[in-house]
């Protein structure tokens, strides 16, 4: 296996990584355990890669972190929602 | 601000990023609302991260996954373990 394969396969999973989160807080409706800290670093870190993909004009390190960021940008706000929600009740 | 620091402070965001979930995980020793398969395609893409950065002797990309391996692999081994033990206890 060559070497700039491995990447791409490592890139693929670690992207992708974050659809299966996603997915469950969305059908689930439950981010009581997921970490608002977590997703507040990744989605801002993601969007910094992005930008440095946009500058440096890599369409891989472009093209992986918005396919990050969709998810991840999810996720922080359904976390936000629904722990606000559950303030509120309280 | 040069773009080699945009991509710096952008590693740094995206691989201290689940530092804070691992914490929470660790205190609350509760795990239900996250995605089991998030974390195994997770682990396995930053392994092999691990294994890219090696072959390609690319210290960024080594120090940076392993930054994230270590509270990835917390979090997926928890995650699992009282997955199982809620599972055994119905």
């Amino acid at each position: 296996m060559s070497i700039t394969l491995l990447g791409v396969i490592a890139g693929i999973f670690t992207s992708c990584s974050f659809i299966p989160q996603a997915y469950k807080v969305i059908k689930t409706k439950r981010t009581s355990d997921i970490s608002i800290p977590m997703y507040c670093l990744c989605t801002v870190g993601v969007f910094l890669w992005i930008i440095y993909g946009l500058l440096i004009k890599d369409i891989a390190v472009l093209l992986t972190n918005i396919v990050t960021f969709i998810p991840t940008v999810i996720i922080l706000i359904l976390t936000v929602k629904y722990h606000v929600q559950t303030k509120l009740k309280q």
